[in-house]
């Protein structure tokens, strides 16, 4: 391909034959500069090659001298043309350069071992807005009108500084706010500088791996257990234990024999995410009697527990803790919505000026406007109404999934007791089972959880994962009754 | 302090004594319940013992019986309390309870060697918004209300399912407009479904290492550099090898001897931050071949080549190459404000997918009402005139500090050519003089941040690193006029 010996012929036929400038499209100088660039870089333009002058390119091409003259400077700017007094413009000597090749394949060892672990726990997304995709809360029934009207107070009215980078681990009132109600709510421990406010609970579970452990270092998990929490852990190199839960939750004395001794064992006490059993204190002061015994921390994800239709809703793990072995996570995903973005950790006292820091400098803070419009939310007493609405719908589309439910139910499908929560847990009779409704549903645009994926080990049990909170009443009685027909009809899948 | 022989004498002291209940405080169950709690939980009432009656008790404190009921139910609840036929309520045995001891001191390994690393990097943070912040925009000259008009109305119009989990790697609308920026301003090559939009350049930074390295791999990076991108690497557990940067920035040639392989090599090329070299462009064919031949990822952090004050904007190192090899990482925060929390990545083809996937399942995505205003601001040409606006402010912006500098210039200050970019650095003559200066600095409430803080190795450099896009011209002029007078002062300090 390389012309050198033809002076600017081969240039010159280049042009006339591969480049078609056209009005309208790109500037002509671009459509001019890419081509020239990537000749040179492909070795198509040799070394050493003399280009032809400004005057007969322009006059070839149909475009104005001045056109030619800029991206000639451009690419003598770049270094890949060089001038020569009196002998015009040549390409530069360059490196080697690389080619692309249509032969060219993906590197075969292309992402990391971490990477495909990670991969591969993020293969059980669902994608998009369907009955009994679990975590969604009801999208239909939260307060839009007044919460944009909010937002655009706090953004009309928004600091300028508020644009800047943030060191303050999240906005002050927001804290404050966020503290009352984890007080008076859910028995948290706190005070308002405890508080560091992150993009979601993921970020959180992020930030206590880099600070607390090095790679390598052990986790405990629940068995079955939440994914998400789970691929923090992976990214930030941990090494990961599924213990198995019980009718209280994570069980200790059921961790594997020699498991290592971890450094965060990681929880969802007040309502276990899938099975949906609540963790009574005896089981909680043994947790924290280990934790303390050993030195490990305890990240307690108390993501639904607003959400409890019997009771009031259970105190956390912190609020009954010495408080420094226990870290409190918070979400706004499923109480307000998940596209907000926005979770909490609540931190022992002498680890909170540290995580700010750290959190600042890793994961830079914004947004303070939405913050803002929060922190009023909570305050004045919107936040509480709307969950105390929602709990109220919440029972109602449960009972609207029991009755659609209730023929499988008399003949043998076990759910979950729906004390509280988002979902509910249907335990099957076999895999083939869970995977022959898992591909009917997905074809009727339904979302089925199967429960096996909530699994590390090979110790899994078949069900499926019920996410009734954010499909309406209608849409669960006829998702409902598909699944009910379909559960009949495939109980006797061996 | 255990009292199980003097049946209920003990209990009825404490509350007589430690409990007074205040009305218009917390709710009183609240105030009547906590003690009670915490004296369970730190075996001040031990197990077997019998509480007074719930009328004795109300009595004894003067509220109604219900109050009483309602906290000893939400114990027996909690399983603290244990409820015997006919003979009242006894406290529960649990397992040996945590005591809170005010002796308890922080653990003495709380950080891990990564945490404790991380947040050796995380001690530079500037906290407010003043004179010299480096990578600060104008942020008096953002049109406030024009974004906010956006804002408002792409709130307004939002698609409920926005609201929920997203999993498309941004707003395709966003990736879109994003896409024809990058490629006709920054010559990337992409196509939108190359773009996967982050919370900022720190996440791009995080999931690059996440999915591309294992923890241990080796990252190279530019000495002096970036400390942002820095931490996002050892907090996923690399091994951080610096590469001292030259006239023409990295310069593989310069590696240390014996250096490790590296898994990813994270540049700046079009302006090295934070020396402001721009990469040449045989530099970059040979930084391209080294990595082709060695197999590993160049990271490509384009944070501010928007600004290019003498000659248009240098293309992208991405541009330039076989695409598989390098990932292009920008962000909004210079470029628009840094509260936004917007960045992307462009991926190699055959890695888009797959990132997409592991960022919705790690970090979530939301706020896609911002990034459909975004995706007009740009589409709309907004976004573009704003650009030039800052290239005009900013070029003049740093004249004024120029100006301001010109009699320590004289005397012997060496400034950085200022060609591009958003600040400009100034070497110093020693340790002790840069020392001095950031002190003084600080006391007269301006930001100097030290250019020997952007090492990681001992071969450090004096300097400072001069932000002066962010602040007005009259305060660049007064706190350039301080620094002026500062630097002649301290000019003979050893």
């Amino acid at each position: 391909m390389k012309r050198r010996d033809t002076g600017s012929a081969w240039i010159i036929d280049a042009l006339a034959l591969r480049v078609d400038l056209k009005k309208g499209a790109l500037p002509l100088t671009q459509q001019l500069y890419r081509p020239l660039k990537e000749w040179i870089q492909h070795g198509e333009l040799a070394a050493g090659q003399v280009l032809p002058s400004s005057r007969h390119m322009a006059q070839l091409l149909g475009v104005s001298r001045n056109t030619v003259l800029a991206v000639m400077d451009r690419l003598l700017a770049e270094g890949l043309l060089v001038a020569r007094q009196g002998a015009g413009l040549y390409v530069a000597q360059l490196p080697t350069l690389l080619r692309r090749s249509a032969a060219s394949t993906p590197r075969p060892t292309c992402y990391s071992s971490r990477g495909n672990t990670l991969l591969g726990l993020s293969s059980t997304l669902s994608n998009g807005y369907r009955a009994f995709s679990p975590g969604v809360p009801a999208l239909d029934l939260f307060p839009r009108e007044q919460w944009q009207r909010l937002l655009r107070r706090h953004y009309r009215h928004a600091d300028m500084s508020w644009m800047d980078y943030q060191t303050s681990g999240g906005l002050p009132e927001l804290k404050a706010a966020l503290c009352d109600y984890l007080r008076l709510s859910r028995a948290v421990r706190c005070q308002p500088e405890q508080i560091v406010i992150t993009q979601g609970a993921q970020q959180a579970f992020e930030l206590i791996a880099q600070l607390l452990t090095d790679s390598g270092d052990a986790v405990w998990v629940e068995e079955p257990g939440y994914g998400g929490a789970q691929a923090c852990f992976l990214a930030s190199g941990l090494a990961i234990t599924p213990v198995p839960v019980d009718k209280g939750g994570l069980n200790i004395a059921l961790r594997p024999a020699h498991s290592p001794t971890p450094r965060l064992i990681y929880v969802t006490p007040s309502h276990q995410y899938p099975t949906g059993v609540t963790m009574p204190v005896p089981q909680r002061l043994a947790l924290l009697e280990f934790a303390s015994r050993s030195g490990c921390w305890i990240i307690e994800d108390d993501y639904d527990s607003e959400f409890r239709y019997d009771t009031p809703p259970t105190p956390s793990l912190q609020g009954l803790a010495d408080q420094a072995s226990v870290i409190y996570v918070g979400t706004f995903s499923k109480v307000l919505y998940p596209g907000l973005r926005i979770g909490y950790l609540v931190l022992p006292d002498e680890l909170a000026a540290d995580f700010t820091r750290a959190h600042a400098r890793l994961h830079r803070e914004g947004n303070y406007p939405i913050q803002s419009a929060l922190a009023e939310f909570i305050a004045n007493g919107h936040f509480t109404r709307h969950v105390t609405r929602m709990r109220s719908a919440y029972r109602q589309r449960q009972a609207c999934l029991r009755t659609a439910l209730a023929p499988a139910v008399a003949k043998g499908l076990r759910l979950s007791d729906g004390h509280a929560g988002m979902h509910l847990l249907a335990e099957l009779n076999s895999f083939d089972q869970e995977a022959l409704l898992v591909k009917r549903a997905n074809d009727e645009g339904i979302t089925l959880s199967p429960l096996s994926r909530y699994y590390l080990s090979e110790h899994k049990r078949p069900g499926l994962v019920l996410g009734y909170a954010g499909s309406t009443e209608q849409a669960l009685l006829q998702a409902g009754t598909w699944l009910n027909d379909a559960y009949l009809a495939t109980r006797d899948t061996p």
